[in-house]
């Protein structure tokens, strides 16, 4: 506890980031910046770089406005976007090195664009959501795939191992439904404070413009929160199926097992009946004359013919129970 | 994950449209239009077009309120409305081309009256809401009817084929209540937003006339919105039908289940005093002398007797399973 | 398809209405009126009759506000109620025509009424809301004793018929209690926007005083949107009360599972106990010799023993079998 | 139905009161008043006293605020409050003495203060909430005992008549929830008025002092809802507690059956080996030559060699069950 | 009852209190202060005390902002902060009291620091949030370790004690969500008032500065509600855990059933077969003549094979049936 409450203190004084200038150009490559001057630069309070410094994901994304810059902390990107620079601060353990270069890439070309319309903060606004949107959908597309397979597989063959597959695969659903929501509700969070909207038109801030107009900016949020919806959307479709996926399957389960135990019981009364049988038999059988006592053969084909009459009971029974077992898992 | 990136570069240039215009006639069926060219002409931001372009089919309805146009994208219509034409997005793989002529026609016919008091917009909205909802409302119409038949019949016959049955109708039915819902939230969306509903007469900005009274479209969409709501309602209800459906079917089962195991018991236990017969039996019966040794008949006898108990007992069982099965699915 | 978009154009254009005067006297019982002539001439949009004109039971509840009209919408009541008549739609098979003649006899009654403070239009509204109010009282002490009947019964006695009717109850229940929230929504729409509230007074408007002050409507509505949220309570109580019995019913067959299965065992164990012992007197037993050979009695004796033995051992199992079902049941 | 509709004409013209003058003396007790003069003497409406006068209990709580009173219905309370008396309607078959009896005594002296700040409808407000929470708290504790203490049985031994138990006590658990939801419902309702705060400071409307600052009945109100906040919170986690507990009751009681089944399973195992070497005694067995067959005491030996080994193997395996059914419980 | 009522009388007047003064040193521990001298000191009414000196632990978090001061109940920091002031509250029975160490030195630390650009107030504020949130964190990741390990365990081999366990876990894990809800709760609804935000600079009240912009306590606030934010998410994501895994366990346990089912099946079956076997045998065997009765080894082999068939097919079904219980626990 100690401990937590003393990692608040400025401990780790530095942060790795790579600063893309007013250009568009690779300023610096995970260049260390201390925390302070950092602050004082860019006018922020060191509350604002906890979230961001932190080693352990975020879950909760969140855009924060500030006077001079606002910063994005969703997923994989925790970026500081000015009216003239862009400051990607480096994740630990960053998993996925291709998205990030080509995040990299998108955003410099995207910067580098001349005679936009969109002011500079805007263009780097709209790589990064561009990249937080392509890692969603290639997540949701990915486990859209495995959910969907093993779904398929379910109906046909209801087995032990599927259901570990299938809790694996919802644990990962729901964290990816969840990721998912918070992008959205970070976005539309923006969205609905028309200060924080206005506050964001950062060049015109630079230039003394004044602003009462954000439809711009409105457009492009809205656009991204849409699409981010579509996926939600999608994710919950999954998440449902899932769901009644496993309510059938245990609807299924329960009516095999009562299958299985009709059968079950029939084979017990058939049991009994040739248990009262033998009890009869027991009692007279042995002392009473037939007529095949005196017989050669008749030990041998005794014993053959019981053979056979058991055998051929237990097939007549076992060929019921594959054809139920055939059925249950058709 | 490239092609995802790249694949939101401008790259597929041209959109398959039909356009009408002002006097309702079809000027092109199927032509092929730049898709820069549609947003210089129509005022657009390439963003708006992003969705109506994609070939993914869309779950999240929109209706989007532009300068000198609005953009309907509602399940399986991609429209652009503007005062004076409507263009419609060919959708790939169209499924239903018999809903989207009939659509075509209602659509030409209503905006080729004369001396209506609605303009022209509206009157294209009209049609398109129209459509939408006899979509939803057949759909409706033919999911209820699957899954009514299904229910009665498992009220009768509880069956692990109609269990399958069930989970895809329950899906499907899951993903059309997704889809009612969100044309509700669509229309809704642009009710709640006054300045959209401004925005929308666009007769009267191209005639630049002001207008601060938007009754007459507010009229018309909450007209709809009441009537998708009745879908959603009645989706809803079919839902929870099936939802209780199925726990009492669960039930049911359950209770079979007691029912099969109490009379399995029965024969257990029917058994088990047999066997005990048996032991006795078998420990002093055949050294024992009766007077039926001797009889010619007594061996031929017995063992009709013993055939003729065993089948008696077993047939009594099975009476009465043959009955609890009946009851059970009574 | 094509049906149910043409099915929306005019050609249904005769609707069955029974009209009261200003005074409160029925002036026609189920006149046939034109459609169109209704529209011009109580300021109404085709579209406002839409709903009211359908043969379908209408599920969503509406109370539509016009210039110099309202129309309401509300389980089994259709009406147009103006500043000085209202006009009864009839709906088609109406169920209840009991309910239905004692609403306009209160009608009548309440219309009829002089030197009252409240206006012709609110007398109205009170009598179609109080019917609305006992229909679905009436319905909610119908349903709640039928379920709390079976409820009691489910404690006492668990068997399968009684699942069947649970399931017909609670579907009943989950569509009363839609219906009834669907009641108070429409109410509380009308609350919530205080134009609605304004324009309904009709009489004013006829006369062109303004009004600027809606108490007196506010609290007429307040009191019924209060007593349907207590209904809708109510429902929701009972809703609850079949949910957790349900869920103790499935754990009370659970529990009662394994007790069975318990015994079972013991009884599977018993007779494998027996039949351990039966192999042993099997390979010995017969060849032994016992003093009992030369008995007489000894068969007979032997007989009568071991179906005694049988017997008893059954005997003492299914009492316990019994006992436990009884405790089951209890 | 008739019943229903004339049962709401003014056929009840009576109501038993008790009535408290400004120095919180009881001026009368349950004495009867006209319904008609109650509402012209303190301003009301005639519906206001609907809900006050009907004789089954309400499960919805309001606070009415009218123009020279407010209407207090909550729980066991149905007061009413004005400037210079509470008048206290009894309610037909009130449970519980006792707590009326300490709430009158309550009332009357918070009403005797001299010198307080508070007007006289706030300490009558104070004493009705107070007597309502301590209702509230006081249930809150019984059924907290009642639940706490099956759910802890519950844990050491799962049975059938716990369930039972179970059942009346979450039912009883809901309808309290419900009862706490709705009283907290009724107060934040009146805190998000402002007007309805303003209209019951009534002693100053009495004195025609203006006033626009409704504080201390704000600070006297939220208070008393961060209380009943604080029962509903309670009351939800033990419902969440019982939810829980059901879930893994289920899963254990599906767990035990298991081990029952795979104990049943090995005895019939056991059960077919031993009959399968019956089977091949069965053939052979007793036309073999052993050396016993002339000894005398091998029959007796051999009866109770096979009772031994009958009652060994039952034994050990009845041993097994019974630890498994230890383990079940424990 | 009466307890309760009584209890509300102003018996229990004193209180314990820390005391830090305006520079951060602590200038009373546990001291005893009268409850009506701290209300007539502090500016606050009588009940604002009532929680804070209640002895039962609070569920509801509370920030109340009064004229002169603040009042946190939040978890197990009870404080009263003012300008210049800070006084902390003793719970009874405070569990933790290393964490309320750690926190009193922090606050002291934090109060003294010198020339920092945040009022006292707010300073006190954050230690107070802070301390919050590291008790928050602390149990999450107990609890997240705790239950994590059990699921994990779950997977690998389902059994009974672990349900015992994890139904303690799950309690735990509930009322943990509960409780950080309402501290996240309690913090957005300050900052949802802009009054009481502004109310909360007390420093400049005191200095009669006038204030508009409440900033910097916005962003103080929204910062800890983000963080308790995430913490609630990460909560709610463990939960959701706890439902799959229980869900799957189930199917897991349904499918394992299944499978002993259709094994004891298969075994039943066999027994069957034998058995109509040995009553053939039994009704002919034993009289009949092979050739094998002369032999004096006979019986002797006969024993011995009849006791190798039944450990022969006994040990077949047993290493079957041990099979499936490896793959059900695998």
């Amino acid at each position: 506890l100690d401990k937590v409450m003393k990692g608040r203190q400025p401990t780790d004084l530095m942060l790795r980031c790579t600063v893309l200038d007013s250009e568009g150009n690779v300023k610096t490559i995970s260049g260390q910046f201390k925390k302070s001057d950092m602050c004082t630069e860019h006018g922020l309070n060191p509350r604002d770089l906890r979230k961001i410094d932190s080693r352990v994901p975020n879950l909760v994304a969140t855009i924060l406005v500030r006077e001079q810059a606002f910063l994005v902390n969703i997923l994989h990107i925790r970026a500081l976007v000015k009216a003239d620079c862009v400051i990607l601060f480096d994740t630990y353990g960053s998993v996925d090195s291709r998205l990030h270069s080509v995040f990299l890439y998108h955003l410099e070309h995207n910067l580098k664009v001349k005679g936009s319309t969109s002011p500079y903060e805007f263009r780097a606004l709209d790589s990064i959501l561009l990249s937080v949107l392509s890692a969603l959908e290639a997540e949701m597309v990915f486990i859209r795939n495995l959910v969907g397979g093993l779904l398929a597989e379910l109906e046909d063959d209801i087995d032990h191992d599927r259901f570990k597959r299938l809790l694996h695969y919802s644990r990962r659903l729901a964290s990816f439904q969840n990721r998912a929501k918070l992008v959205q509700q970070a976005i539309d969070e923006v969205l609905e404070q028309d200060e924080d909207l206005d506050a964001m038109y950062l060049t015109d801030k630079k230039n003394q413009k004044e602003r009462h107009d954000h439809n711009e900016l409105e457009v492009l949020l809205e656009s991204f929160s849409k699409q981010v919806e579509e996926i939600v959307t999608e994710a919950n479709n999954i998440d449902a199926n899932v769901q009644s996926t496993q309510e059938i399957v245990e609807l299924i389960l329960d009516s095999n097992r009562n299958s299985l135990l009709a059968l079950d019981l029939k084979v017990s009364i058939g049991t009994m009946g040739i248990g009262a049988g033998a009890l009869v038999a027991g009692l007279f059988g042995m002392n009473l004359k037939s007529t095949l006592e005196e017989s050669d053969y008749a030990f041998l084909g005794m014993t053959i013919l019981s053979a056979v009459v058991a055998a051929a009971v237990s097939w007549a029974g076992l060929r019921r129970h594959v054809m139920i077992s055939l059925v249950a898992r058709a």
